[in-house]
């Protein structure tokens, strides 16, 4: 069921000092960063060979990880992203396999443009998992 | 200077558990638990297909994940696994830079038989990362 890694998510609460290392000291190739206020965050894409690391930082009042920030105020890995090619199947699955699906169950559209949906850390030793809906073609 | 995201771990209180949530609800490929003794860890293997998870529990009773799953008794992401070309050339640029290089500083063979070397977390965002020497003609 799940495909690739699509990114690891890493909170930061300094974003520009976190891109210049990764850039600077460990030499990968890091994007500007973009504000998604629609998501709460600010993001930068490091991006490696075969997947894609995501610095997030807080955006706005409403931020979705000023807790996380809150309860981990280094930062921290925040959820990890599997691609899945059927998001709708792949909940079902879930759900009557007894993993708690976030939210309402309905997909919300990702930073990616893509639907997504979270599951329960307690579901998955203690890790965040994001399932985003593969772009067709682009499953392996 | 960083390649290939080569694994995420992933530390669980419960192993085969882990796996079979893994291989059952999230479709996965999982590998059988290896024991790593020397390394004070049992793994499980999730191939994906452009990267792995590594499910690690402890083993043995001077475990170097002992204290973290103290610290989180549900479990949780424990390092990001970077490759590089040249470790010893990563290491001498990461000082330089001023990261703290885990332990003496001279790599010690991972758990894939490579050498590796661990960074403070403290200096990437509350993430532990693991520099892995590539093998020859694999980075990317």
């Amino acid at each position: 069921m799940i495909g690739r890694l699509n990114h690891v998510a890493i909170v930061a609460p300094d974003l520009a000092g976190a891109a210049r290392r990764y850039r600077d000291v460990l030499g990968a190739e890091v994007s500007a960063p973009v504000p998604l206020p629609e998501h709460g965050v600010t993001v930068v894409f490091v991006n490696l060979p075969n997947s894609k690391i995501e610095l997030l930082t807080p955006l706005g009042a409403e931020s979705p990880i000023a807790g996380f920030l809150a309860r981990n105020p280094g930062g921290g890995v925040h959820h990890l992203c599997y691609e899945v090619d059927d998001l709708i199947a792949a909940r079902d699955r879930l759900i009557a396999s007894g993993v708690r699906v976030l939210g309402d169950g309905e997909p919300k559209t990702g930073a990616h443009g893509l639907p997504v949906l979270f599951l329960h850390p307690k579901d998955f030793n203690g890790s965040l998992i994001e399932l985003e809906q593969a772009r067709p073609g682009e499953v392996d």
